[in-house]
Formats: structure tokens, sequence, C-alpha cells
């Protein structure tokens, strides 16, 4: 039978979806991946059930050397806990890491999908061969992590990369966390089409096919596509959180001078004059000036499943 | 003899003086220490005359296991390099390290003086105990350094720590740099002047202490003591440096979340009220609130000599 203690169990509990995945150590492609949406109103048990089902297909007898877990919340890494999830109820203080263990005889690791991924994409993805490495995440929120030789950093307090709350406009809109000004509160998808509700209300003299969308449509992809048609108005929406975005890449660039910034999420899919004005601004507000290289992530959605087996068997710091 | 072998030789070049020290390995006092003040239009070489002439007292005979430099400007600290000046001219690409090291037969380690200072106060200040630091230094400038695990950050391009170039404010004053709205453009204690020269004029109709000062003297000192004794418009232009500050702090710390933040130089000794506008804003910013560790420096001048101490022997990365 195939080497047995090498085959790493990747799992990656989202907010709306579950993958579970297995690699061999060392490996770059998956050796089996499977993948499960979670019906609305799912609670945490119920979700879990589904994860072990789609972990036991994957894993087809075998035993796995080490677990890897991405969770789409803030958890405890050092104590293998799940603090909560904002979109799946019942996973307050859970002890997943020690469940899975018991599950399936192996150590686990878990970490939150931001810094699952942030892993993923320096050691597997387009941060390959980059000694530093700021990921950013832009999409309901904007979060990230920080990789310094291949190694995550989570912050004293967990909180490192945490730039979606970097003050990028000290008298700008309130943020769901209640500070101002915060870029996520900028340049995040929800952000972008909140602004551009209020810039077809503030200018009803000016056009836009924007106008043309049922409310429920406006969101970012909407706002980036009319840009890309040639939306004024959406494009100057697009913009601002472009420069928003920019100016939060220089400022963090600044403070531990990154060699590599990847951006993922959906809203940098927003199109290459958006990703022009992010890397302007973010160059010209870094003093590393255009030396600081700004890349799109490689892995998409499986950033957390490859960050979740670069993890695993790790205690990191 | 007393172990030569255990011998450190620290040297810190300042702007406007010198200081040479020696230290026994894993001492906290110094075994001997010297300082010159650097006359007006002293060049280079004329700078390092007389560093040799201070290092030859303080080692009076002995040869150094290794020597740690602070050098007020940019570095190369890999190659050993001194880049340049902005304060004394001629040190355009000096091979200071290779210089030292043929003068006193040991290996030399060069940093700028910042970043020697912050790994100063973390291994011997206000930082022992902390595994991650933030050091800033407030004064004619805004400098700092990261250190983690005793380990200084240098950043992928040498400028981690450059916090006094964090865009604080868009809209904000130019900056020496040519950005806008930068740290050092709203915090530094030439900005606190320029800022109380600015409401002075602004605002002719205000009383203030200020303006019984020849211009010269208006410096930010005299704004915290004004400030101190009541003047109402010292206080506002000192509380809005205060209140940059703590953003670029807070900002700073949801990067990459240090445990402590260690607060130098002189613009810091502005007393208890600007300190706690500081710590409260940036508590306030960083997402660890109040749980982010906000401290002064304990070295004072002796940072950056310690940091060359603590700095010697390693090349670190």
């Amino acid at each position: 039978m195939l080497g047995m203690a090498d085959i790493v169990l990747a799992l990656d509990f989202g907010g709306t979806k579950l993958a579970a995945a297995v690699a061999e150590r060392g490996a770059t492609a998956w050796r089996s991946v499977e993948r499960s949406l979670l019906p609305r109103g799912v609670d945490a048990a119920m979700a879990y059930a589904e994860m072990v089902r789609l972990a036991g297909k994957v894993l087809s007898g075998a035993r796995p050397a080490a677990i890897g877990v991405s969770f789409n919340g803030p958890v405890d890494p050092l104590a293998g806990m799940v603090r909560v999830s904002f979109q799946v109820p019942g996973w307050e203080a859970v002890p997943l890491a020690g469940r899975l263990t018991a599950e399936f005889d192996a150590p686990a690791q878990i970490e939150n999908d931001a810094n699952a991924a942030a892993l993923g994409e320096a050691r597997f993805g387009a941060g390959r061969g980059a000694e530093s490495v700021l990921y950013l995440t832009v999409s309901t929120g904007v979060g990230g992590g920080v990789v310094l030789d291949g190694r995550l950093r989570r912050g004293h307090h967990g909180l490192a990369g945490e730039i979606g709350h970097l003050c990028v406009e000290p008298d700008g809109p309130r943020c769901a966390c209640g500070r101002r000004g915060c870029l996520e509160a900028l340049a995040s998808g929800p952000a972008i089409a909140r602004h551009a509700r209020e810039a077809l209300a503030a200018h009803t003299e000016r056009p836009s096919r924007l106008r043309d969308l049922p409310d429920a449509a406006l969101d970012a992809r909407a706002v980036a596509e009319a840009a890309a048609e040639g939306d004024a108005l959406a494009w100057e929406v697009l913009e601002g959180a472009a420069i928003a975005l920019g100016r939060g890449i220089g400022s963090a660039a600044n403070v531990f001078d990154p060699q590599r910034v990847i951006l993922g999420g959906g809203v940098t899919h927003a199109g290459e004059r958006y990703w022009s004005v992010v890397r302007s601004v973010a160059q010209a507000t870094a003093l590393a000036g255009d030396t600081l290289e700004i890349v799109p992530a490689a892995l998409g959605d499986e950033a957390p499943l490859w960050g979740a087996v670069a993890g695993s068997g790790s205690a990191g710091a």
C-alpha cells in the first residue's frame, strides 16, 4: 500500500461549503478531493458530521500521518479550539483539533482560513521563492496573513495580517468593527456595493447602467463589470476601492517590508484597470516603490486547503 | 587578563555625536564608554578617525571578539556598507564593516540606528520578555524597527519598521519623502513645530504663550512645555501629533500584531497627557485593544549602542 505514513488530510471548513483532500507529503497535487455545499440552517454538528463523511471518502481506508484544518472564523491554533463561526451556529469553543485526532488517530492543526490561505499561497502558490509574504484576501471582508521564512506569523494575539482593519481614512465610513475608515470599510465587496448605491443616490443626474439593476444584483462584481464596459460612475466607485487597497498595502509594506504581496478574493478579479490603480498607489505609498512585488493569488479556492497541508504537523508560533 | 575573547566593541555613529563602548558578552553594563561631539563641518574621514581614537580608549589594548556598529543613516548590513549619511558628508558607499575589521581584527556588523535601537531595546531594555516588539523613535524623524523572537527583521529591502512613512492621513501635509500624510509629517518634532507656527498664524485672535518665543525657540519641546502649563493652542497641536502617532501605532499593530510597542525619542517626553492620547488612540485602532502594550523606551541614548552589542557577531537576515 502506498506510504500510509506520508499522507496528509486537509480539511477546509468554509462558511457555506466544505472541502476535504488528501495529498502525499511533498506533493503539489491532490490524490483526492471532495467538496460539499452546506445547506441553509446547518449547524456545527451537522457540518462536522458531513466533513467526517468527506474525509472518509478521500482517505478511503488510509490513516493520515497528520491533519491540517482551515476554519472560517477565529480559532486558537495552539489550543486546537474553534472560538466561533460567524456563519454557522454551534461552533463556540469547540475542541476541533482534539475531535479530529480522536476520529482519525492523527495530530491535527487548525488555523483560521485567512492564515491558512496565506500559508498555502506562500508555500505552494504565488509566494513560492519569496522569503516574506503579505497575503490579502478581498471579498466579503478583507483578511490576510503574514508568512516569514516559510512560517506563518500569527502575532501575539493571533491578529497578524488583519490589515482589513488598518485605518486608511481616519474620517472614513464606519466599519463593522466599530472603527472608522478601516480598509475593509472601503475596499471589500459590500463596501463597493454600498458606495455604488450612495453614488447613485447622490448623483441622480448621472447616467449609469447600474441604475438598471435590481437592488439585490448591485454587488461588487456588477460594479466591476459596468466599469469594464465604460460606466464612469461605476469606475469611480471601483477606483476609490482600489486606491484604499493600494494605500493599505503600501502602509502595511512600510511596517514589515515584505518581498511580495499576494492578492486573492473575489474583488481582485475586478480587472486590469483596478489592478493597475492598486499597484501604482501601493508602490507610491511603499518606500520600496516598484520593487515591491504585488501579484495575484494562484491557488484560488484551494489556498486554505494547501495551507492546511503546509500547517499540518507543525505547532508553529 | 580578563577574557579577551568575550569583549564586544560597540560603536554609535550619530549625526552629531559619536560613542564607543566595551562590554563583556552577556553583561548588561558597560565596562567602559567614551563619547565625542562632532564639530560642525566634520566629514566622514574625520568622524571615522575620531571613532577609532574613542575605540582605542575603551579597548585599552584589548582585542574585541566582535564589533557592533550603529550608523545614523541607510546601510547595507549584509555587505557591511554605509550607503549615505544625511548629516555628515563623505559616507557614500563606505565599506565600514571591512575597515573596522581591518582596524581591530574582529568581525563587524553594521546596522542603521533605528534598527540598532530597536534591537537594543528589545534585548536589553523595555522589550525584555516580549516575543515581538515594534520600536519607534519619534524625534527629528519617525523611525523604528521590528524584532521578532529576539531577532531583528530588516525586511526584504531593509525597510521594515519604517513606520514614519505609514500613511495616516491621505490628504495630510506633504512629507519630506514626497508623500502626503506620512506619520512623520504629522508626529515628528519638526512637524509639531510647524503645526504650532501654522496654528499661531491661522488664529491670531487666540492667546498663546508660544507667541512670546523667538521663532528659533519654537520647537516640539516648547510646545510640550506650554501645553503642560495649560496653553490650549499648544495642547491642540500636541494632541494632533499624539492622535497621528496613535493611529500609526494601531495600524502597524494590525499588520503584524506585536506583543509590545516601545516608544523612544525626544518627542515622547512630551508628558503624561500626550502619552494618554497616544495609548488610547493606538489601542482603539488596534484590534488587540488594550492588550497591546505601549511602553516608554528604557535605554535612552544608549539604545543603539546596546543594539550594536546585540547585533555583533550575527549576520542576521
